[in-house]
């Protein structure tokens, strides 16, 4: 039982607003972070899966195809994105990096062959981040 | 004369769009950039000064006093912000990396007592930035 | 259930000694920490909370609050001070990294608004750091 | 019971390769990994130990003999090395990021005084690592 | 006049070696580096060029464009392969970190459509680089 | 001609104070770095030497003799150290990153068989830094 961990990067505009909540109310809770022109940010996603070395190969998983799969179902979706305006799951939640983990999880698991999604980690800045273990996702 | 280097971070929204070309150009010039809902980055700022060691402190410059000047004629209105819309700068020039660091240039040219500005560098990514010396500001 | 963490940085001087031990002893044990003029680090630290996100602002916890209580409990008390003289904690145990981490966490436990302090960790130096997640705090 | 995390570094060169399989399905799993001259890294190993704090010293484990043991049992055994060519265990596994973290544990467990060996990370490269506890070494 | 630098990675297995010397000359000048076997690094490459901003597109240089051209000229060559054994340049000179910076100089100069190379840097560690402005290349 | 730069790092207290002010004074000008007690940092040092490369090794200069000097003239002497009570240059001047800069470009050059000291750049945190080329050293 191992433990392998891979990073990938998307740059995407965002903020943080509640409609059921005056500007005043955004503002006092979200600060200049409830902008509604966005702001925005260099994520680095960090997902790290669980699984058994495969004898043969030396590999929990196919690094090439970790990879694709965080491309296709996560970079793809996010990168040059404005969150709020474009991914769906943000329609409806605030895009906060506690929100963001999860989002990804939910994106992530079930789509890795041979191993088990564990953590899912999203640097907003490189002094803030979140991280997920998929309980109640 | 010494050089004294000091860095500062930002989180802005930008997008790059000629309004004189179609969407179809400003895809093929600028790429994904071109979104117009925008992006975002976290930016890192370094100014550089020049000048000569004051004997009696042993500072080029005041720190904090360079700090309070970056803060106000930079960060407090970049952070935040979405540049296109909300930077005046950025009305009538794309915000590329290049074109930041010289509208940093403008504004912290002639503004720091007793060091002459030497250098602007602005990271857009880890890998990728810009190097602005004054000629020609 | 998911985890947020933030940092922050200090830089203090400190050294190692103990009182109890002649000259020799302490430079066999502590090697060049021992010298008791003192040296420093920048200290970098990470503080992780757990909690349950509020659907309605899609926080953990209040980040600008979560900033305050570890500026006001740990960096206003630490920063630009010697360790050894200046802290309270450290007036009987050793400044280690490890001492440290079991010392901000009592200053933190316990005053995070609606989250549970989940872990602490101390880097001294890029190569080293000590977590500490209050078993027997 | 606290944790403590020293880093050291290593360079090294090697590559993967089944014999059981042609050179067509090397190169199929392993992609350019395959090519037999070898390519290279800059290997960044964090051990990770757990014990309780010794009141008089203030250490978990004394951080130089901590050094020392990761250098003479590790370091000095893959630095400016071949892994494939040159280090035992990988004549017979493939030198994945994976088994070479297994492979440190091994080398490591049971030779750090006074504390369990909790983890070993092995960082490829700054977007790539594994994580190993142990189980089944 | 502005300067973009953008970075790129490759990992790589080198030795160095020179055959007009013994083997104990090799090892008191090269050390731990003249081991025939091999070991490698995560090279990182910095490319800056010089040129005046398209005031149409904001852009001393299409980035995508020198990104492409990084990727043709030098990564693509040096990436995963063994420096001595598979790249033209270093089976006459030994490939330390000053003669790739050089070498990398020569693939790329000339081949930046509408902008000046300025500086090629190569990091081989972190702690230790190259630089190379073109004179006498 | 090319530039090589290698980096070593040391940690160190200090603080800034001046004998003819009042500790008003002081504190006004320095801010919490006048306090006497002494705070610290983790110092990193970039030595950036020019010169021929030697056509046989391909080095501007022994790497390791370089590091050796390094070492022997400045980290041996400020790691680990109180750089106001303990270094002798400290004495007179503020150890300010700006005379830190200068008293190490003093210690070092002429000191380089066959490469010119071109610049010592001194980092006080990752976000400040000093230059300086040797100008009125």
């Amino acid at each position: 039982m191992i433990l392998l961990t891979r990073k990938a990067d998307f740059s995407s505009a965002h903020f943080y607003w509640n409609d059921a909540w005056t500007e005043a109310e955004n503002e006092r809770v979200f600060g200049k972070c409830s902008n509604r022109q966005g702001h925005g940010h260099n994520y680095t996603l960090e997902v790290t899966v669980q699984g058994a070395i495969d004898p043969v190969s030396g590999f929990v998983v196919d690094l090439k195809e970790l990879k694709d799969i965080m491309e296709r179902e996560v970079v793809s979706v996010y990168d040059h994105r404005h969150l709020n305006h474009e991914v769906p799951e943000f329609k409806t939640v605030v895009p906060t990096t506690e929100n963001m983990a999860i989002a990804i999880w939910r994106r992530l698991d079930g789509k890795i062959p041979g191993a088990k999604l564990h953590r899912v980690r999203v640097y907003e800045m490189a002094d803030l981040f979140a991280d997920f273990y998929g309980e109640g996702a």
